[in-house]
């Protein structure tokens, strides 16, 4: 039986994938230099196509990593020698904080509840140099508006402001000039097989990072940020990269341009709306994200006590729904909405349950 | 035309890979979540099959980073407090020493020139941590006998010894049990799109690792060594991880076991005589290693002056070899010699020279 992912991510890949894949093979992109002209047009045709996609502006890079987890850890690494703050509430948000402990920073939160979101009308502390948003909470289904983001970055022009939009890209609309870095990985909104992490950063974190070379901090070796950006300005990466991921990344890129943003948006707006009113009509499974103004366009998490047993269903019929999160395993679904996701495989899957 | 990689990496595909690609998308491999239990499988077949082929025992484990080089930034994190001593004639062995230097440790060198062997009738400075080799240095065709690494370690047994065999593997036989850790990445003698690196690490690793942990040293985060232990105790990986190469490397390791490593190993000598033969007798062009000894079997470096001219050469007629390393690349080629590498070809490609 022919299956869909709506898992949030891994999840089903991009129908074209299988095709790109094939001409990648065909025009020996896995065996190509990563030093030579071919690989470095692949590189500039992936980085420009996603500029274009996301509106990234000339003044931020775009740099190749091998996941988020990754990006997260380079962040903290090269932009922070003392205190970042996050807003933590859920367990990605957590995790971006216990890298910067683990990396032996000494990082603040400020703490909501599962599933619910901040009271954004407060002050910074000041010796916060890297504000940490997650801005789509993969555990939970809760995003933060972007529009928030931008506030707190207003009112904090000094610090650098860094966006985890793993599980929302390419849904989410980023104004990069009001930003000053945002990451995510391919398996989830584009589509694709796991392993690239694209992490864009723009000067300010560039800057703050020689200035921690230059005060002798560890800002990490071959993927510090002067180092990624030495590469980038060459259309190389330091290392041997998933080159394979970059060529196909470039493709779904392509495509999603070629769709059009604004369609897609609507698209999953749409989708995200008839599940969300099914759930909120349905007698047993309920939204876990009640604030209306936070709930996730790409990640929707329903409480559903007997969780298995609904997955179990779908399954059976095709439909392989994610399961809550760690702890909210057998007390939640989750449900992706990415691009690839057709609005008839909604209704049908809505329909089982 | 059809053209066939004798490049030291990205290098000539695996034949199989493109079907076991077409057999994981069919199997959803990369749809799959990479905490349930089908990933684990992937995980347990892959790290078993690799076991079977490179003989590592039970009690040194198997981690998958992104590339080679994360994998010489982990081993310094995780297990340098201060001074690593590394054996220096190339490229790639100055790229592991520098890594320690920007991850703001103390490395000392044994430099020999390019291309030379190194003297290992010396005491390693009692203050080294670890030892650090590149067995096989892909810049230059040198290699380092696997019993004068043992020999160091013999005398040596309180440091950890780190082996790096990126273009060497899975040729090279070595003994687990005399050497602490390895690593590669799997675009070289594996033959697969690059993106996966392979670190092999014993307990020896794991408690330093923990130790500079309690002594608050910065290790790194979610790909800290203790970290990546939990994981693989699960069969997982900390963060989601290239899937499909993983994947991929486990149908590779299967095949080249069925073939027989004694066979391939016979089969690799037979090729790399018959290319050093060859220029051995040749009028313009000399073997840059000039020590039989030391001549790698893997990676053949040959001097050519005009190396651009006979580089267009060779690839007119659909073979692709590499040029020199970076100040060598127009005075050099460099021709792989990996398990995927027919005879025939060999012939064929030195018939034109």
């Amino acid at each position: 039986m022919q299956k869909i992912f709506f898992t949030p991510g891994p999840t089903q890949l991009y129908p074209n994938v299988a095709k790109y894949i094939k001409e990648a093979l065909k025009e020996e992109v896995c065996s190509i230099s990563h030093r030579g002209n071919k690989f470095q047009q692949i590189f500039h045709n992936t980085t420009e196509s996603l500029r274009k996609l996301l509106n990234i502006p000339e003044g931020h890079h775009i740099f190749f990593l091998s996941s988020a987890t990754e990006a997260m850890e380079r962040l903290i690494e090269n932009c922070v020698a003392n205190k970042s703050y996050h807003f933590v509430n859920g367990a990605f948000s957590e995790r971006f904080l216990t890298i910067a402990q683990e990396l032996g920073k000494e990082p603040e939160k400020y703490e909501a509840e599962w599933g619910k979101g901040f009271n954004f009308n407060f002050k910074i502390p000041e010796y916060a140099e890297l504000v940490a948003f997650t801005q789509n909470e993969t555990s939970t289904g809760a995003a933060i508006n972007m529009a928030d983001i931008y506030a707190i970055k207003d009112k904090n022009k000094d610090k650098i402001v860094a966006v985890d939009v793993v599980s929302s890209a390419p849904f989410v609309d980023v104004d990069y000039n009001k930003v000053d870095s945002a990451f995510f990985s391919v398996q989830k909104g584009f589509g694709m097989p796991a392993g690239l992490g694209v992490l864009i950063a723009n000067n300010k974190c560039i800057e703050k990072s020689e200035y921690l070379q230059y005060k002798n901090y560890n800002v990490g070796s071959y993927h510090n940020f002067p180092s990624l950006l030495k590469s980038a300005n060459k259309n190389q990466t330091p290392e041997t990269p998933n080159v394979l991921g970059i060529y196909l990344l470039g493709n779904i890129c392509d495509e999603l341009h070629k769709h059009g943003m604004e369609k897609i948006r609507k698209e999953t707006e749409k989708k995200a709306s008839l599940i969300y009113n099914f759930f909120d009509a349905h007698e047993a499974y309920k939204p876990f994200v009640l604030d209306k103004g936070i709930r996730s366009k790409t990640v929707i998490a329903i409480n559903a006590s007997n969780s298995a047993t609904l997955i179990k269903k779908l399954s059976d019929h095709g439909f392989i729904v994610g399961s809550g999160y760690k702890e909210l395993k057998e007390k939640q679904i989750r449900i992706a909405n990415f691009p690839m996701h057709k609005i008839n495989d909604v209704k049908e899957m809505l329909s089982l349950i």
